[in-house]
């Protein structure tokens, strides 16, 4: 039996705190955490650094439970103060964060790799900046076939705990990459044969009038804001999402989500 | 000018804290509260009951902002306590909730006293128990031209703070109503001669294979385990949102989305 950290002050302890709270500890590491007992069929064990669990989940359990994988051990007590939810399962995995390149991404090479062979279809995510939203899109991308998702720098860390709790395992599987410069990675996509809509007020035409069996991105902007009008210009067309009712606009989640759907929905007739 | 409260012990503020944080004063009292400055917008006039703001939101609109409304001032710090927001605006109003009743909503006589004329097009929700996902719910739903709600009584109140922001205006212009026996009210739907489709993976055909064009409902369960396996088999049809990839579900608010947008769509072309 392995030893059993007790204390907040311990070196491990304080590491996982950071890890779970802090964006820059996650960004130096390349390390993220992901919690609940979900992880041993979601995470890759190539990815997995490290198990942490508490005493009475690793008592109930079994080291068998572990596959082999490094683990650590916290008091009950203390593996609550850590959790970042309300109802702590008492197990959490240290995973190593997958690279991407723009130029992966953009050739669908990231995807098929993950056995999907389907022409590009990706998200260009703007400063979207609910984790949860976030997360709901990575999911629903997945659902659609998404072949990568690529977010601007002001976008919200995709590896902060909320986020990847609401990816419900898709971060492991929809490849994604923040770039520095979001202007230039749209007219890499479009150099590299990929059209490019934007949802727009200005869009004459109602998203379903569109061919996304191509190689297509949807630029998807901030919630709050909606596009910079400056990234909605380089786009090669507005789109609209016919609104019913007196909104003004839908949420961003939803928006991605109807228009990779549609997307999806046009390359099942194909 | 009139009087100013200062302290948490007065009677009216107490009240407002109870209209904020109790889904049983909301109930009991009929009333509920919307915070932030499109209220002015948003809020039906007859329905407002009462505007309160801090007293540098007064100094610096002015007492016409008011509109003859009655209208009750709280000290900034009292104010920023009460708010369930973390930037406060300063202003809110407690509004008179709207009443429905079954009928009402199947017959979409509700929604054409909104200017709304088409067939009835209902989401019918059981158990969503996510604030905000239950008001994205509701804003997509707007969009989309649903006629009215219906909501199994396990769902989470509507009129909380979180999920009255994340309507965005939707829950003054959108029927809906709670209802105690969730099978029963899907049976009322059907003897009123609407189709009740229900998202199930025993389905066969995908979503857009359906003719929502005539009065139409969707069956959307809870977050985490989706429709009790009684109320899908009171549908009339299973239908499938296609998924790739390796995901168990959409996000509800996800799928409420693209089955009532696939219905908007289908219901442009007619």
């Amino acid at each position: 039996m392995c030893n059993i950290i007790t204390s907040s002050s311990n070196g491990k302890y304080k590491e996982l705190t950071a890890l779970l709270e802090k964006s820059k500890a996650r960004k130096e590491s390349g390390l993220f955490i992901i919690e609940g007992t979900r992880i041993f069929s979601e995470v890759p064990k190539e990815l997995t650094k490290e198990i942490v669990c508490s005493e009475s989940y690793l008592q109930k359990n079994g080291e068998e439970q572990m596959q082999g994988l490094l683990f650590t051990v916290l008091s009950d007590a203390l593996f609550t103060k850590l959790s970042d939810t309300k109802t702590p399962q008492g197990v959490l995995a240290v995973v190593k964060q997958s690279k991407y390149t723009l130029e992966e991404i953009l050739q669908g090479k990231a995807a098929s790799s993950k056995g999907n062979e389907a022409q590009p279809l990706l998200l260009m995510l703007e400063d979207v900046q609910d984790p949860g939203n976030l997360g709901t899109i990575m999911r629903s991308a997945e659902g659609a076939g998404v072949t990568g998702v690529i977010l601007s720098k002001g976008c919200v860390d995709l590896y902060n705990p909320k986020t990847v709790r609401s990816t419900m395992g898709s971060i492991f599987r929809m490849p994604f990459t923040y770039v520095e410069d979001f202007g230039e990675a749209i007219q890499k996509a479009q150099a590299a044969g990929v059209q490019v809509y934007a949802a727009h007020l200005a869009g004459k035409k109602a998203y379903e009038d569109f061919d996304y069996t191509k190689p297509t991105a949807f630029l998807i902007g901030n919630e709050g804001n909606g596009l910079k009008e400056e990234t909605a210009q380089k786009a090669d067309s507005y789109v609209i999402i016919p609104m019913l009712g007196k909104l003004e606009s839908l949420n961003a989640g939803i928006a991605a989500s109807l228009l990779s759907f549609e997307a999806a929905r046009q390359r099942r007739l194909e």
